[in-house]
C-alpha cells in the first residue's frame, strides 16, 4: 500500500520486495558503452542497500557487487571542496540546473567558461581543479580515494585502473571541457592533471553497501553515526543535499524528483546514491539506463522505496 | 539559533523577530516596472504568514495588504490541470528546470514548442490552454479565481482589472511565446483566448494570510485542513511539491533550494509560496526584486523561517 | 561545355536548353503546404526568364505564369527602406548571414530583438516597420505593389488576396517574431499592423518575366534600362546584391553562391530572382522546393545557367 | 571619383593613393594580443600589394614586410584538401555562413562535430585532419610550406617557430575544438597532430607581395600566370572564391561583402587576401583589428580598392 507511512516501516520486507519486483525485468536498460570496461559489464545485476542512520543496513540482490560509481564521486568531490575552499567554490562553478545533457559545451561558452552546477561533467572538473591545489594528481587521487574510505568506514575501496586508463585513453569530450574552461581562465592547472585525478575518481569502484554507507553523513545533518565524526556542518549537508536533488541527475533531475522525491547522484555505471534526511542513505546499482544516462531498474527501485518509507522530502 | 530544531520551535517569536529584521532593510531590491500597476506599488512593505497544518495563522507585517499573485498563479493552474487531465499534461509541457529565463524563446524552438516545464511563462500557458478545454475564456477566469477562493476559504479574493488589462497591452513577450508555440500545432486555443486568462490569473490580488492558506493543501498532503476536502491525491500534492523545488522559481530554483530548502512559487509582485511538508503553508510578499526577479527580502525571510524551524526538507 | 565563355553567349539556346533538361524532372522536390493556397499549385511547372541590360528578353516553360513571389518581396522592401532611411536601417537590422532557419527566433533573443538581416522573416518583418512610418498599413500596401509595376513597367501586376488572408489566418511564427521584436522595442508599429503588410507584399504574384524585368536594375549599376530612371544609387545596388549573396537563401545561402553564384533571392513559391551584375537578370520558377525551402529545379537551372554563361561573379 | 570603371585604370597611382590615405591612420585597431609574438608586432604599420592577371605588382607601404598569415592560410589548405579528396571533403565541413564567431563551439554541438565552413577554426582544424592522411605531421607542414613557396614562386616562404610554439602553448580553445570533433568521431588522428600542423600553417610568415602572388590563381580561372601551371580547375576556383565572400571573415562576412564586394580571407596577424575575379590578386596588411577581429586599415584600403578599380564583384 503506497504512499501512506503512517504504519511502522519494515525495511527488511520493502527491500526485499523491491528486488523481488525488478528480477523479472532485470537487464532492462542501455549499458553504457563507451569504454570496454563499463560495456562488457552484465547487465542482469541489481543491488540495493539501505543504512539507517543508527546504522542498520538492509540490502538485497547484488548489493555486494562493485561497480564504478562514476559521477557519484562528483557528490564527494564537492564535498571536499566546500571543505576545502567554503563557499568561495561557487565563483567558479553556479548552483543552477543545467537544462541539457551531462556534457553540453553550450551553456560553458554563453557562461564564459563557469559551468552551471558541480554535477555536470564541466563542473565536476572546476571542482577538481580546485582542490588540485597544492596537491600532485597523484597526491589527490589518493587523498579522493582515502576520504570514501574514511566515509564508508571501509578500506577495501579501491579504483579500478583499467577504467581510469580507458576513460583517459578516450574522454575527447572532457578534453574539450577542459581545455575551454582554461581558454576562459577558468581552470588553474594543466588540464591534463585537472582531467588524470578526474578519471580516477570516476574509476573508483564500490558495491552498494559501502555506498550507502559513504553518503550516510547527508542523511544524518553531516556527520556519520558510523565514526561519529562530523563531516561537514549541518547546514553544509542541507546544501549539498539541495544540489543533489536539483541538479543531481543531469537533464533528467526535474523528473526524478517528481517520481522520487529523494536528493540523489547517479552514474553512467548504473549506481545512484539517495538520501533520506532524517532517516537514511540508499545505493542502488543496475548497469542498464534510461534515456537521461540514470539507471532504469535503480530509478525505479528508489521510486517503490521512497513511496513505501514515505521517505519522499515533498510529503507532507 | 539557527540550524537546529530539537528544541520545541515557538513560531511567532520566529516570525516576528523575522519581520523585526527585515524592517531596516524594506524597500531593498528593484520593483518590477513593466507595467504601471506593480511600478507604483511602495517597495517598503513585507508581510509575512505562517499557516501551519492544524490551522494556526501567524503573521507579521503587511501580511494584511493585497498584492499581484502573478506567477504563483501557476502553482494553482497546474493543480487544476493535473485534476482535469492526470498526467497527460505531461505530453504539453515538460518536468525539467530551463537553465534559462522565465520567458525564454530559445528553448521552446528547440524543443518543437514544448515548454520546458509548467512554471515558466510558456509553460503556464501551455497549462491554461489546457484547461481552456470546453470553456470560454471568462468562465475559466471565473473557475480559476472560484477555486483559490475556495482553497484559501475566503470569499474576497478579486482579480485586478487594472493589472489585468495592462499586462493585455504590454505583454509582447508573452504574445510571442503563444504563437510560437501555436505555430508548432502545441496550442489548441487561439493565443488571444488563452492569454486572456492567463494575463487575468496573473492579476489576481492575495494578502499572504490568503495565500498561505490557499497552499496549505500542499503541506498537508493534498487535503486542506481548512475544510478538510481533498483537494489532490497524496502522491500528487508530493509531485506538485517537487516541481515546485526544482523549477519554482525560474533561473533561481537551484539558489532558492540552496538557501531556503523548501518547495516554491515566486512571482514578479514579491510574493513567495513556501511549503514545509507536513508542518506548514508559508507566504512571504516584499515588492523587491533580486536579479532573478524573486522577491529579495522574501527570499531572505524565507531562508532565516526555514533554517531557524528546522523545516528544510533537506535537514536530517 | 560548362565553364567557359571565350565563345560569344547563345542565351536563346542555354535558355531552351536548360528547360529542355529541367523537363524530365517536373515535379522534383516538395511543394511548400503551409498554406492551401501554395499547396494546390501544380508541382508540374518550370519557368525561366532572362533579361538583358539591353532588355532583350529570353524565356522558357511557364516563364508567363504568376506565382507568389513570397520572400523574394524582401529584395524590394529593403530596397524602399534604403531609399526611405539610407544606410540608418542598419540600427534595426544586421548585415550578417544567420546560421539558422528562415524562421528562427533564437538569434532574436541572442541579440535582444535585432535581426541577423533584412532577409530572414524576422528581418523584413523589421524592415517594413520601418517603411510604416508615416502610412497606413493599405497606402504602404499600394506603395510596394506601385513600386513593382514601377521597376517591372508593368502594370497587371496584382497581389492574390486568397494567399495574404491565409497567411493571416495561419502565420503565427510571424505574429510570435514581430511580438518578440516588439517586446524589446524593436518594432515601432503594433504587429498586426506591420504583418498586415507583410503577408500582402508576400502575396504579391509575378511571372518570370515580370519579376526578371523588376530586378534589372540590381544588374545595371541601380538604372533601370526599362525607363531609364535611376531606382538607387550605383555603390547602392552593389550592396543590395552584396546582401542578396551572403544572405538571400536562409541557410542555403552559402550553397547557392558555391553552386551558383550570382546574387539571388528565393521564396516559398518556388521563385527566384537572381542578378549577373552588368550583364542581366534572371528569374525562375518552379514550385518543389529543396531542404533549405529554395526551388529544386529553380536552383539547378541557375546552376546550369550561370555556368554557361560565365556569369558566376566569381569567375575569372 | 570612386564607383566608377569607365575610365581606363591607373592602378600605381590608386594603390599609392590609397597608402597616402591610411598613413595619418596607421596605428588604429586593436593588435591580436593572445600571443607574445603577434602582441609585440607595431601596430603602425600598412602594406598593400596588388597582382594582376598579368603578373604585374603594385605595391606600397610595407608591402615586403612580411607577417603571420594566420587564419589566411585556410584558404590554401582548403585548396589541397579539395585536390586531395575533391568534394568529398563536404562530407566533414559544411559550406555555410556560420552566424557566430571564429571560435564559437556551440554550432558543433547542434552539428554533431561538422563544423559549418572550412574558414572557421573548427572547419580549418577539420581540413587539416583530412590532408593529414598518408602523412607525418612533420611532412604535412612541410608540403604546406612548399605549396605556398609554389603558388608564390618565391621559396623565401619560412615559418616562424616562435609563432608556432607559442599558439601550441597556449591554443586552448583548439584543443577543445579539435576534442570536441574527436568525441563525436570527426576528426581521424589525434588532436595533438592535428593541431601540430594547424599551429605550424597558421605561422607561416609572408609579405603582401608573396600573399597577392600566391592567391592569383584564384583570380585566374585556377591557374597561376607566374608559373603557368594549373592549380585547381576553373569551376574549383569559382567555388573557393564563393566560399571565401560568404565565409572568409567570420561573423564579419556579411559586412565585408557590403563594403567591399570581393571574395577574401582574413587573419588576425592583421593580414587579408582578397580576389577580383578575372582582374587580380590583392594583398593587405596592417595589423590593428576591428571588432570582428579583420584588419581595420585593411578592409577600409580594400573598400577603396574594390570602389576605385570597380573591382566589386556585385558592379554591373
Amino acid at each position: 500500500m503506497d504512499d501512506t507511512h503512517s504504519a511502522p516501516i519494515d525495511l527488511a520486507t520493502i527491500v526485499a520486495g523491491i528486488y523481488e519486483e525488478m528480477k523479472p525485468r532485470l537487464g532492462e536498460g542501455k549499458v553504457a558503452d563507451y569504454i570496454p570496461q563499463l560495456a562488457r559489464v552484465d547487465p542482469a545485476q541489481f543491488g540495493l542497500a539501505v543504512v539507517t542512520i543508527d546504522g542498520t543496513v538492509h540490502s538485497a540482490g547484488d548489493a555486494a557487487v562493485p561497480f564504478s560509481i562514476q559521477s557519484i564521486s562528483k557528490a564527494f568531490t564537492l564535498t571536499l571542496a566546500l571543505g576545502k575552499h567554503g563557499e568561495s567554490i561557487w565563483r567558479r562553478v553556479g548552483r543552477e540546473p543545467s537544462g541539457s545533457a551531462f556534457n553540453s559545451i553550450v551553456q560553458l561558452e554563453a557562461e564564459q567558461g563557469k559551468p552551471r552546477n558541480p554535477f555536470i561533467n564541466a563542473g565536476a572538473i572546476a571542482i577538481t581543479d580546485l582542490i588540485l591545489a597544492g596537491h600532485t594528481p597523484k597526491e589527490l587521487i589518493g587523498e579522493i580515494l582515502r576520504f570514501l574510505r574514511y566515509l564508508a568506514n571501509d578500506d577495501e575501496i579501491v579504483i579500478d585502473r583499467d577504467v581510469a586508463q580507458s576513460e583517459a585513453a578516450t574522454g575527447f569530450r572532457n578534453v574539450a571541457l577542459a581545455n575551454f574552461m582554461r581558454s576562459f581562465g577558468k581552470l588553474d592547472h594543466p588540464a591534463e592533471h585537472v582531467l588524470g585525478v578526474y578519471f580516477h575518481q570516476c574509476a573508483i569502484a564500490m558495491n552498494c553497501i559501502q555506498l550507502a554507507r559513504a553518503g550516510l553523513f547527508l542523511a544524518n545533518g553531516g556527520t556519520s553515526p558510523l565514526t561519529g565524526h562530523s563531516v561537514v556542518s549541518r547546514q553544509r549537508a542541507k546544501r549539498i543535499n539541495a544540489l543533489m536533488l536539483t541538479c543531481g541527475h543531469y537533464d533528467g533531475s526535474g523528473d526524478f524528483a517528481y517520481h522520487v522525491g529523494l536528493p540523489g547522484k547517479s552514474g553512467v555505471g548504473g549506481g545512484i546514491l539517495a538520501v533520506a534526511p532524517g532517516k537514511a542513505s540508499i545505493a542502488v546499482w543496475s548497469p542498464g539506463l534510461n534515456q537521461n544516462g540514470n539507471s532504469l531498474l535503480g530509478s525505479l527501485a528508489l521510486e517503490k522505496l521512497a513511496s513505501r518509507t514515505g521517505w519522499s522530502v515533498f510529503a507532507g
